[in-house]
């Protein structure tokens, strides 16, 4: 293991593989893609941001002559999910937030800085966000104007029931929103089937793309009737549409090279067979990663029925001889770069599944994985 | 001209020079340092996040012994002004907008989206901010607690006289807020002489870096005083440097790549000399650029005592058989790419001085004007 000795800051020949929820390994096409300087507010340039954001709603099976738009933002998929509530909410509005993560919980966060009114239906960790309490909840609550849960909650990889939540939402006939950050693109998702009204993704999960915007999904006319309500100026997702329909641009500077990074990842997320083809990769390390890690010793946080193939939780192995920042701190001189645990209740770390990554970069990370354990001395159950 | 009559997608061999106030034509290396995936959490990422912060204080004549932080933020400039106001503004604050343009302008609207107590010193577009009625209003208005205005106006290039308005401001113990989006980094500002409390700026101006995130620079014990004002998540400052501080990261996903362009950015702009250096060949563009149009003819919108060197205006032709929509794109078909005015009360187009340009370029972009001009039968003054 020489190779831990050597200078961190001479380069490697190729950067290390990330194993995390994102930003992700990107294809060299894609991040080539950004070696151009395009003019934010060029004819040319416009109608390639015309172009992504009718793709984006092929890619949700939807289109504009139905009604459906794509809106960018800039910033990261917080400010999209913030983006939607600063917006949409009317000033008498209540949102329901279904939260078993660190994600559902920073909306709460976001909605208590908005003063929007809200409650929460909390379900642990580990167990998906409770459909049948939500329709207590909503049948008690007149005031309840809208629901928001997390689809993919990558604070653990588990994967909440969004067809089930979503017709209790639409019976009760409030507006539903779905954080899908790290599941559009890979996790197949009927519109008309969960009755979504709001989705939000960013450009760097499972579409492949690099950082710098978000994109709601909605329907045209549900944006429009927010007229008056935005609370942010920055984060008018109403404006942010009149300025595409305006002039094609968009409000304030945008992130170009994000933006032809994203051109590029759509066409390969095409060629991939879209996103029944991305998620068959996805599905395909998930497995991989899953049944190399216990082969290891380790067990997995979440039951399989509910766990994604995005991102997997790993429970520390049961020995003092373990620490995880020495673990980290290894397979990052090895090359491999996984994630801490976010989960409150339990020792836990992460690997992720998704980006530019295959089979072989998996077991690749397997093999560094045993190698460090028996490096650190790490006793395992099985070993 | 058979160039512009080739299908406009076949790519060119470079790309189209940009003449704009940002994003703006980089260097390869800028863009190059793009060509890496880094992990958005891992311990490498996060030091060169700190060195950035750091450096971003050394370009302002700063550092974090006395007491200043550069803070970071996911976003275009317009998201780094309104967190300003979104996140240091008591509950009973009122800000006093000095406006004469179309960025001044914005701060209002922001504040209107705030629900943010303010009123506004407007003076018409030509014409700088106005001390003396700012002094008068702050002396009339104990309720005002911060002035902001906005130092070079890109709306027409005009730079207002910050130091003037500084002492005026400090004078009367208001705090003071700088939008210097498209001045800091090329047009030395001192700090300590403006009584500069809050300065915003953002990746893709002077520095040379690629759209992705805007930074303020203000002091850590002002925002640590802000605790508890944030009216929005995305946009609250002070969690922001809390998070640089909890562990080197950012809150939410970085935008990385756009990190690793601008590190590239802050070493090249060290190289010409800092932001004498930078202001130097800038200036110089500008000056070539003003001689160049009234050579050909064109009238200049601003008083030189009050124009930029980072962007000008120049008012349309007097010949109806002038069209800036045909002038712009016959530009664009040659590789130079302008842009349009936004001045309310005159025609105008701007041309910006700033980005990775030369003397060399300027004066390619003249020579193509003057072709331009010839080929659209547009009759000059002195032609």
């Amino acid at each position: 293991m020489e190779r831990k000795n050597l200078a961190r800051d001479i380069p490697t020949a190729r950067d290390k593989t990330l194993f995390t929820p994102g930003p992700l390994t990107t294809s060299l096409a894609v991040k080539q893609a950004m070696l151009h300087d395009a003019g934010s507010w060029h004819f040319e340039f416009n109608a390639r941001v015309k172009w992504i954001r009718e793709r984006l709603l092929q890619v949700a099976g939807l289109s504009r002559e139905d009604g459906w738009e794509a809106v960018l933002l800039q910033g990261t998929g917080t400010f999209g999910v913030e983006a939607v509530f600063a917006t949409c909410l009317p000033p008498d509005g209540k949102v329901c937030v279904l939260a078993n993560g660190a994600y559902g919980e920073r909306m709460v966060l976001m909605l208590q800085h908005l003063k929007i009114d809200h409650s929460v239906l909390r379900s642990p960790e580990n167990t998906p966000s409770d459909a049948a309490a939500l329709d207590k909840a909503l049948a008690s609550d007149n005031s309840i104007t809208h629901v928001a849960v997390v689809h993919c909650e990558t604070t653990t990889g588990l994967l909440n029931p969004i067809n089930e939540i979503g017709a209790i939402v639409n019976r009760h006939g409030r507006a539903y929103v779905v954080d899908a950050m790290s599941s559009f693109g890979a996790v197949p998702i009927d519109f008309a089937q969960a009755g979504i009204d709001y989705l939000i993704s960013s450009a760097n999960k499972c579409i492949e793309g690099v950082p710098g915007f978000t994109f709601v999904i909605c329907r045209r006319d549900d944006l429009l009737g927010c007229d008056g309500y935005a609370r942010s100026l920055s984060l008018n997702l109403l404006d942010q549409l009149k300025g595409f329909e305006k002039n094609g641009q968009f409000r304030y500077t945008p992130p170009t090279h994000s933006l032809l990074a994203f051109e590029q990842a759509l066409k390969e997320l095409e060629l991939e067979g879209g996103v029944a083809g991305r998620g068959e990769r996805y599905r395909r390390n998930h497995e991989v990663l899953v049944a190399g890690m216990k082969q290891l010793g380790f067990r997995v946080y979440l039951d399989p029925r509910i766990q994604s193939f995005i991102i997997t939780s790993f429970y520390y192995p049961d020995d003092t001889s373990f620490s995880f920042q020495d673990f980290y701190r290894r397979l990052s001189d090895l090359g491999f770069i996984i994630y801490p645990g976010k989960i409150t209740q339990a020792d836990t770390f992460r690997i992720g599944s998704v980006g530019r990554i295959f089979e072989a970069d998996v077991r690749a990370l397997l093999a560094a994985i045993a190698a460090v354990l028996r490096e650190m001395g790490v006793k395992m159950a099985q070993l």
